[in-house]
């Protein structure tokens, strides 16, 4: 097994919602590998894909039941402060919910979270510390 | 905000025991990104990160009470279905939890779950609609 994540699914309440959220307020295009009963977007080097969370259970062979913090954070990468601070303000316009404004953080960097609509929590950061490669992805050493 | 989902940080229960399942068990290697209290993995197109629950949740200003399954899966996408039975086959013989054995599934490919110390759930496929760039990450039309 090599060193890949190739997908992350997020298990949704409602995909419909999703979609709508992903594609329209975030603007991202699904892959036309997407249907009505899953879709999936080229996140980058990564593939995010929705899918409902009882079937997504039912697939892992494990309970749905499951309430509170999933446990995990998701990120994209600003290219500066500024950026973080815009994506932001732009979601914050269009309703997204902000768990944290955009601040200096501990770690030397900027952050902020918004929330999904299933509540996945989505970070924006500024990291100066991390670099990317020529496709956008991250490139650690 | 671009198409991109750079990173994700799983939060765990227990540090030492997740780098060592990650690094170890699975045989990745930690980025020189890591540190005694964040660990991180070049995971092809995505990073992988750990921090400690209770950490991450106060980072994302959100309630670390959470049980039960995440709502979320992660997948590696193997070249071929003796690739995955190969893996979970090496896993299972390393004490790893498997959540369901390599099987054909509904949708035309070949599949299996793992637990990691979390209990968030692994998915090992093959998927035959799917194809890979030149770095081995996935790529959807």
């Amino acid at each position: 097994m090599n060193q890949h994540l190739h997908l992350i699914t997020l298990g949704v309440r409602d995909l419909a919602v999703s979609r709508q959220f992903y594609a329209e307020t975030l603007g991202w295009r699904p892959s036309a590998a997407s249907s009505d009963d899953v879709v999936f977007f080229q996140a980058g080097g990564a593939v995010l894909g929705l899918y409902p969370r009882e079937k997504l259970a039912e697939d892992a062979l494990v309970l749905a039941e499951g309430s509170g913090f999933a446990g995990l954070t998701l990120a994209y990468n600003a290219r500066s402060e500024a950026e973080v601070d815009e994506i932001i303000a732009a979601l914050k316009a269009k309703g997204v919910r902000i768990l944290k404004e955009p601040q200096k953080v501990f770690w030397g960097g900027y952050s902020s979270y918004f929330a999904d609509p299933d509540g996945f929590a989505w970070e924006v950061a500024y990291n100066p510390f991390f670099e990317f490669d020529e496709d956008g992805n991250l490139k650690l050493g």
